[in-house]
């Protein structure tokens, strides 16, 4: 869609990502309003607005490809766990309305500003300058080996 | 696993759930420490501890099978927005080490409250007397549609 900010994204030139993963059929990059350092998303290139647009056929590529970037996330991190979120709908807190699934890297020396969802605390998982690139790069490094 | 709470609950018998949906895939009911009225619970027959422990096969079939639901649970309670959520690993608070999928109804009424990633508010969504069984009802009946 031409007004998509993720489809611009995935097109590459008009708006800049830092890049995860690529693949036929999703495209995964560091978000910028993160929950935690390493906070990744995973978008199928194909524009669909939400998990009830998309096909069935799509659901097991995308699933197989979250749990891929979801373990290089995990690895490149040195996680301790890992939350999976898709916001559908503006009342689930969507911002932009072209599917994509949250990847959240989580750590046992966050836990008590855990709740059972996740929680946002911006000052604590603020990236340092240069931090987003080397981050994405030790995440891409998962998928050589 | 003979110790695990969501395989006693499939095995049904020992402790008792609210279903919701079941298939030779997955059981389905709702969660009794609710985000939201309607909070779902979508987890595969199968004992896996995480996402990670789910082989690529069964991806497909599992996330089929939570749209369908949410599906169901927006429909059922006239929701405008779902959330769909996966906690893996303590740190990432999970509670229970057999993989499920929540499934939470977001309203627009409730916006203001919510932050991008769900959150809590007990009083605002505890079940009045007979209303759990009410809402599986009416989940369930979408299926039949």
């Amino acid at each position: 869609m031409t007004d998509c900010v993720f489809c611009k994204i995935i097109a590459k030139g008009e708006i800049p990502s830092t890049e995860v993963y690529e693949d036929d059929a999703v495209y995964a990059f560091l978000d910028i309003n993160q929950s935690s350092i390493g906070h990744t998303l995973v978008v199928p290139k194909k524009h669909y607005e939400n998990l009830f647009d998309i096909p069935d056929a799509d659901l097991g590529i995308l699933g197989v490809r979250v749990k891929k970037v979801a373990r290089a996330v995990r690895d490149a991190l040195k996680a301790d766990g890992i939350n999976i979120s898709m916001n559908n709908g503006r009342a689930a807190g969507q911002i932009v309305f072209h599917a994509h699934l949250h990847i959240i890297p989580r750590f046992e020396r966050d836990i008590t500003e855990q709740v059972t969802h996740g929680t946002h605390n911006k000052e604590r998982h603020a990236y340092k300058s240069g931090e987003m690139a080397e981050i994405a790069s030790k995440i891409r490094a998962m998928f050589i080996k």
